[in-house]
C-alpha cells in the first residue's frame, strides 16, 4: 500500500489538479479490486452453465433474468427492477440439411433466426453457388426451382453479414425454393453461425439457414469441377407470438445530481446455441460488476449510476427501444451510455460518439487505464444497444477490446465460458467502472 | 535453369563425391516440380469431395481405393493392384446426448469407434465427473449406475488416449452403465473427436462416447457446484462381420535391383467424420505424388520404388498386418519403408528407426531437404503402419511436419481439404520423393 501511496503522490505531481491526477488513487483501487476479485467470473461461469443459452422468449432468459435481479437485490443496488418488453419469439425446432449427392453426408448446419420452416418433410433440391451479388444476378436463369448457397468469403462482419440477413430475400426474387450461406466467420472447425435475417415485403418467404464455411467451400469446388449437387433441408422452425422479457435495471443513486444518469451494460440475452458467453454474457456480468465494485469500494458518485442489462438485442432490438422508450422524459439527463458487446477479451479502450470537448475529457479518463492496457480511445461509440440513446443526443460508448478471435466464437456452440479469461475479463470490469464512474463523479456533465 | 545448374556446380565443388553432391541436381528437380505441381493437390480435393470420409468396411472407402487403382494405372505405375484385406466393420447409427439437468441441452458428441449401443430408446443416468484414473479408484463407491464421465485435460495424444481407448472398460468394473469423454485434443470449437476404444475381455461392455471438451468442462464445473447432472445417452452403434477391403500398391520398378524395394505409403480409410484429409488423405496422395513425380522427371532408381496405400488403419491395423503378412517373404528385400501419416503440414524432416551406420546416410539425404526446410532428423520413424515392418527388422521413418495444428482436426468433422496448404503439402511430396528416390538409387542397400 505504502509504494501504491508513492505512485499516486508522483501521478499528482506530474499531472496537476487534473483528473488524472484527482482520481489516481481511486482508479488503482478499482483495478487492484477488479484484477482479484473472482465473484463476476464465477458468476458469468455460473449463469452459463446453469440457464443455458438465452434466446428471446425462451424460459432460460427469463430463468437467468430473475437470478440476475434477486443476485442485483442481495448486492445492495437501489432501484433493482425488471422493465417489461414484449419481444419477438423465433423456436428453432428440429433442423437438418443433407447432401445427397454426390455422396451422402450430414452437413453441420444452424438455420438462420427469423427464417420461416421447410414444407413438412423437408425439401429437396439442386444446389447452385454463388460467390456474391453481382453472380446471382448474371445467372438468374439458373435460379428458378434450386437453393442459391451464398459462397462469399468473409471480409469484414459489416459487409459479410448481409448474405445472411438478406440473402434469403434476393435468391426468391430469382426463383429459388430456399437459400443457404456461407457462415459469417474469418476461419472454422466446422463451425456453424447462426444470426439474425429478415424478408423483403414484396417477395415469397423461404427457408434460409448457414452451413459451415468448410461445407460451402466444399460444395463450391464440387459446383467449379461441375457436378450437380442435391441437398435436402429440413427445417422447423417457426414464429409464435410475442412473449414478455425484461430490461434489468439497477442502481447506485447519485450523491449531488441523482437525476442525472450514466447507464453501463450489455444485453442478457444470446443467440440459442452455446452459453452466449462471449456475446453478451461476459459484457453484461463485467458491467454489473464494475457497478458491484464501486458500491463495495464504498465510492459515491455525484451522479447516478444505472446498471442496464438490455433484453433482446440479437433478434429485434425490443429491449434497447423499450429502454428509450420508458425513459424518454430523462434522456436529457442521460450523461452517457456505455455498452460492452465485442466480447470481453483484453480491453483497449473505449469507442466514443460525442463531441468534441466531451471527447478531451473522455481522453484524460482512458489515462488512468495505462496499467489495464485500455488507455486507447477511437471513434465509433455507437453499438446497438445505446444507439437509440445516441439517436436522442446522449453520447455513447463502446467497450473496445482485442477482438481478433471475436468472430470465431459470434453466434456458435463454441461461444462457452471457457473462452473467457479470468484475467482480460477482470481487465474488462475495471475499464468500465473507471470509465463509469469518474464521468458520474466530474463537478459538470459531460458536455453534449 | 542456367542459374540452377550453377548452384549444382557450386554445390559439387564443396560436397565432393558425396550423397549430397551426387543427388544435388536431381533433389532441386524434384523440389521444384513438387512446388508447382497441382496435380496431387487437385487429386487429394477430388479424394475428398467425392468420396467423403473414408471408414473401414464402408462403400466410400472402396469407392475412393477403386479411383486410385484407375489412376494409378493411368499414370503408369506397374503392378498397380489392390491385395484383399479383411476389415472390421463398426457403422456408427444415430447417436445423441442430451443434457436433461440442470438444463435441457443436446450436447454435440460423437460415439467411439468399436462402441456397443445403448439400450433400444437410450439410456438416461446420473452422471459422476472424474479428472484421472485415480479419482475413478478413490470414489468407486459413487459409480454404480451412474455414466462417469473423464474430464481429463489433453497432455499428450499418447498420454490422454488412454481415456478413450480403456474408459469404458475401467468405468464398467466400478459399476457404470455408460462412458463419456472429453475429446482427446489441446483445444476446441465445440468439436468432438472419435477415434477407437476396446473393451477388456472380463468386463460388461457399455456404451462409450466423446463430448466436446467445452461441454465436459461445463459438466465439470456443474459437478463441482453440486449439482446434480442427468444425461441421455442414445446410441445406434453396431459391429457387423467383416467385410473385404483393400491395401492399394503400386511401383516403379528398380533398374538394377528390382527385388529390393524402398516402401512409401499412408493410409487411405479414414474416421467416417470430416472428409480424411490431414488424416490421412494427405500422407496418401503425397506418397502416391511422390512417387508420380520421380516416373514423370524420368528417374530410374536402381530398387523398386513401392507406393502402398494401408486400409484399416484406424479402427484395427488389418491393412499392415495384411501388408506384411503377405509380403513376408520380401521383408529381407525391404530397404526401407517411408510413413505419412501425422499431417500435411510444414515438413520439418523425418523420424528414423534404424541403425547408426543407416542413420549417417540418411542424414545426408536430409542436407538435400533444406531448401524446403525438411532437412531434421530426429528419433522415432515408428508409426502405425511401418511399425509391422520394423518388427521384422525393416528400417522404418515417419515424415514429420509441424504438427502444431495436427491435433484440432485429428478425428473430426474439422479434419477437411481446406485445412490443406497448397505449399505445405507440396514441400511434403517433395521431401517424400527425395528420400524414397535417393534411398533406392544408393549404391549399397540401408545399412540394417
Amino acid at each position: 500500500m505504502k509504494i501504491l501511496l508513492i505512485a499516486v503522490v508522483m501521478l499528482s505531481h506530474s499531472f496537476g489538479d487534473s483528473i488524472q491526477s484527482k482520481y489516481a488513487e481511486t482508479s488503482l483501487k478499482i483495478i487492484s479490486k477488479s484484477l482479484t476479485d473472482s465473484t463476476a467470473y464465477n458468476r458469468l461461469g455460473y449463469m452459463c452453465d446453469t440457464f443455458g443459452p438465452r434466446l428471446s422468449g425462451s424460459k432460460n432468459l427469463e430463468n437467468a433474468i430473475n437470478w440476475i435481479l434477486k443476485e442485483m437485490k442481495s448486492d445492495g443496488f437501489e432501484n433493482v427492477r425488471g422493465e417489461k418488453v414484449s419481444v419477438p419469439t423465433w423456436i428453432r425446432g428440429k433442423e437438418s440439411a443433407t447432401l445427397l449427392s454426390p455422396f451422402k453426408k450430414e452437413l453441420s448446419m444452424l438455420g438462420l433466426g427469423g427464417s420461416i420452416a421447410t414444407p413438412r418433410g423437408g425439401l429437396k433440391a439442386e444446389v447452385i453457388v454463388v460467390n456474391d451479388w453481382d453472380e446471382l444476378e448474371s445467372r438468374s436463369n439458373e435460379v428458378p426451382g434450386k437453393i442459391v448457397l451464398f459462397n462469399a468469403p468473409f471480409t469484414s462482419y459489416g459487409e459479410t453479414v448481409a448474405y445472411r440477413y438478406s440473402g434469403a430475400s434476393a435468391a426468391a426474387k430469382h426463383g429459388a425454393v430456399a437459400s443457404l450461406i456461407r457462415s459469417i466467420g474469418p476461419w472454422s472447425m466446422n463451425t456453424p453461425h447462426t444470426g439474425v435475417m429478415a424478408y423483403d415485403d414484396d417477395v415469397q418467404k423461404t427457408p434460409h439457414a448457414a452451413l459451415t464455411m468448410e461445407d460451402a467451400m466444399m460444395l463450391s469446388r464440387i459446383h467449379d469441377r461441375g457436378d450437380k449437387i442435391i441437398v435436402k433441408l429440413d427445417m422447423n422452425a417457426r414464429t409464435v407470438a410475442d412473449r414478455w422479457s425484461q430490461n434489468v435495471l439497477g442502481e447506485i443513486k447519485g450523491s449531488v445530481y441523482p437525476d442525472e444518469v450514466v447507464v453501463v451494460g450489455g444485453h442478457i440475452d444470446s443467440w440459442d446455441v452455446g452459453q452466449g458467453a462471449q456475446d453478451d454474457g461476459g459484457g453484461c456480468v463485467a458491467s454489473w460488476e464494475a457497478v458491484r465494485l464501486i458500491k463495495e469500494l464504498g465510492l459515491k458518485p455525484k451522479r447516478t449510476i444505472r446498471c442496464v442489462l438490455w433484453t433482446n438485442e440479437e433478434n429485434g432490438g425490443k429491449g434497447n427501444k423499450g429502454y428509450r422508450d420508458m425513459h424518454m422524459d430523462e434522456m436529457d439527463k442521460h450523461v452517457l451510455a456505455i455498452e460492452s458487446d465485442g466480447g470481453v477479451f483484453s480491453p483497449k479502450g473505449f469507442g466514443f460518439s460525442g463531441n468534441d470537448s466531451a471527447r478531451k475529457i473522455v481522453e484524460e479518463i482512458h489515462a488512468l487505464m495505462k496499467p489495464i492496457g485500455a488507455n486507447t480511445i477511437s471513434e465509433g461509440g455507437r453499438a446497438a444497444d445505446v444507439a437509440p440513446l445516441n439517436d436522442e443526443g446522449v453520447p455513447v460508448m463502446s467497450l473496445k477490446v482485442d477482438g481478433s478471435k471475436y468472430f470465431w466464437y459470434h453466434h456458435t456452440n463454441a461461444d462457452t465460458f471457457d473462452k473467457v479469461d479470468f484475467n482480460e475479463f477482470n481487465r474488462c470490469v475495471a475499464a468500465i467502472a473507471i470509465m463509469a464512474y469518474v464521468v458520474a463523479d466530474l463537478d459538470e456533465p459531460l458536455p453534449r
